[in-house]
């Protein structure tokens, strides 16, 4: 279960694109600390996320939104002073590896202000979003937004694989061709940077078949000549 | 030289948000193509990334606003089609491996359509941020957040480039070998899918000038056969 938290948050079109968010990273439940704004104008910001604002858990206290949470996350964009531990932070694509709970809150402070130290002080972490040093303050939803982002991209883990048989006829026709223009063995570094840049830049197997299909044409087109 | 080029963008605070993130991000120049929204109004959105909207240049057409840029990266919520080659996608965390030149455009459409097929056709690549498959369509300014925080966080690890040249003689060769094999019109997708897959495959400009090699003698090699 992941919970987004807002502290007091004062736009009302980061409330409705955090909810917007929530539906675009698959979050489970929005609890909002008492809003600064207008929730119902809220809503023409959540597009489809529309719902997910609808059911926010609207709540006076900081604690109740940290309710049945066992990982508690709070988000400054001032972090790392020296000295200062309870604002020493974790990066935004170390959170998998601080997720070692079923039940996380990603707390998040007024636009305006941040949390408070003693709001920070009650969650276990704090994340930072590391940006340019001399402005590194997002504006609140786009900092939702890429703390979403990285956490769901952990979960989904999308890695598009090449089939054994592709990554073969890449290297088969990469040869063959190369056997067609050799001028000396030391040309055998042709081959190998060709067959490497084509595994290694290939997304998935579609693209991989029209590469193969390019080579095969290529090297079809070159017999052809030579019978002629 | 990084530069975000927004589309037709609707609404005011998307601009102002975007603004605000490029100063948090370091880009270095924004473009506006046909706004369709005051830009005045997005001032107060913007932050202190107010002088880079006030700098931004606003131009009336597409093509203007990639002059000068080696490499356009496009963006949709659509993507990955099967048998659509033009719209195959690069994820957020390969940018690095396909950002191989000084010159970068990041190209956003309309927040209501996108960007049409012929933008996209424009392009070099397209990128996808992925999100829940019932409803990945992020907001515009959330969509630049990702992808520039996920740029801002590779140009700190150093990254070997390939010259604009080599890039030049990947795409030419690519396309006149293309233009040797090609059946129909829609074999498009085979020049498509090999320059992507070699600039995005390709380390260093050592590994571009024996891929370069390769394509040239094939070129001969086919020419040569041609005129005996």
């Amino acid at each position: 279960m992941l919970r987004v938290v807002l502290v007091e948050p004062e736009g009302e079109y980061n409330v409705g694109f955090v909810a917007r968010l929530c539906k675009n990273f698959e979050v489970d439940e929005l609890f909002i600390v008492r809003p600064k704004c207008d929730i119902n104008s809220a809503i023409k910001f959540s597009a489809k996320g529309e719902s997910i604002l609808r059911n926010a858990k609207i709540v006076d206290n900081y604690d109740d939104a940290l309710k049945d949470v066992e990982i508690k996350i709070a988000t400054s964009s001032i972090a790392n002073n020296k000295g200062d531990i309870l604002r020493k932070a974790v990066f935004p694509w170390e959170l998998p590896s601080i997720m070692k709970s079923e039940k996380i809150a990603l707390i998040f402070g007024r636009e305006s202000v941040g949390l408070t130290r003693e709001e920070i002080s009650k969650a276990d972490f704090l994340l930072f979003i590391p940006a340019n040093p001399n402005y590194p303050t997002l504006n609140l939803s786009h900092a939702v937004g890429i703390a979403l982002y990285e956490i769901w991209k952990a979960k989904h883990e999308i890695k598009p694989k090449i089939t054994k048989e592709s990554i073969d006829l890449l290297d088969k026709y990469a040869k063959i061709l190369y056997d067609l223009i050799k001028r000396s063995e030391e040309d055998y570094v042709l081959y190998i940077a060709l067959k490497r840049a084509l595994i290694k830049g290939i997304n998935d197997e579609e693209e991989a078949r029209t590469v193969i299909k390019f080579l095969r044409r290529l090297y079809t087109r070159i017999l052809h000549e030579d019978k002629e």
